[in-house]
């Protein structure tokens, strides 16, 4: 096990260095990046194409997807005109602060002032590699349960912000969720996370979480 | 990059060594053993509690439940009355061959002829991690959308069963999930794998995915 862990350490070390090129270029140039993590399926690319759709009135974001495989979440976010790209990791289950980097350079010429990076869809891994972002997001869906922040408290606890996804499915009475008792668990992980709820369907709670992201790109 | 594979490589020839002694384990007992895997909250426990209470009445199962924290699964897992062993993982995204070794040691007792692994949500590693298992079933939710077996590929391809859970989800027309474009996508990755639709909550489609897990205990 002492084994496993010091070749893990040399692996997140390698990762940091180029976290610390991200973070330098996001500085350089006043970006706020938001690092978005969430499960499968618990609604990133669509809250993302609503949310860049929204704050585009204002500022110009980019983003950056990572997929195991495919380019279908890229396809859907150029669809609100703004530059997005693919990256993928062939198996991997998170985007490395160099993946990031290569994509970085491609983007240098948008010029951006804000930065979305979609993470592949899994809740424990991504929030153990930094990608020098300025903040992490994380989506949970109603779906998923209301016992998950307990369950895997790691990207709650290191999150600026959660979107607790899917609130129409509140209404239907077909999943056990009880939103008083995610926001008292993640309150206990992280006191200073900003909570929303939202609909990307309806979309209901959509107002309130894009102004946060525009208040937050005011360094 | 090949630096980081080689100390991937190590750490997963470590783990086939210990998966290599849990299916002997498996063969002289002829236990068949299942390797749950899917996203956060597509229902692997609340899906075992009804399996695990229908199946109980003509074999008598164990069930191994992984998760980063907390006893929650475990807990609810003990209530069907049979032996439930937790193991947390402590940040870690998926189960070892050794952490398996450590709880079929303490399973040896109760003589099980069926042994379920729940593992960690996470729909990426869990799939690259062999815990010396007789197949591998995915668990994958109506609530996290069609397109998932495009995009995480692996647990699919290698799963000799695939449960499509919270089918009652689809009546609501709250979900965006086509069963027929799924079942597709997954033969087109794996043409031998056996289907299931279910409701847990419902009860609905246990009794078809039950008869073939007794089906399978049939070395």
């Amino acid at each position: 096990m002492a084994k496993e862990m010091k070749l893990n350490r040399k692996i997140l070390d390698l990762n940091e260095k180029y976290a610390a090129k991200n973070s330098e270029f996001f500085a350089a140039r006043n970006i706020n990046c938001f690092n978005v993590i969430s499960s499968p399926g618990a609604g990133k690319t669509t809250l993302l194409y609503h949310t860049i759709k929204t704050i585009s009135e204002a500022i110009s974001p980019s983003v950056i997807v990572g997929d195991i495989a495919t380019d279908l979440d890229a396809a859907k976010l150029k669809n609100t005109g703004v530059p997005a790209i693919q990256i993928n990791t062939e198996g991997a289950c998170h985007l490395t602060a160099k993946q990031v980097n290569d994509a970085l350079l491609e983007l240098n010429d948008h010029a951006p002032d804000m930065v979305f990076i979609e993470n592949v869809g899994n809740l424990v891994c991504p929030s153990a590699f930094q990608l020098g972002e300025t903040g992490k997001v994380t989506i949970l869906s109603t779906a998923e349960g209301d016992d998950k922040p307990a369950k895997y408290p790691g990207s709650f606890a290191n999150s600026l912000a959660l979107v607790i996804s899917k609130i129409d499915l509140l209404e239907t009475g077909a999943v056990d969720f009880d939103v008083d008792k995610v926001i008292s668990q993640v309150k206990k992980l992280n006191n200073d996370i900003a909570i929303f709820q939202v609909s990307s369907k309806l979309g209901q709670g959509i107002e309130p979480w894009c102004s946060w992201l525009l208040e937050n790109s005011k360094r």
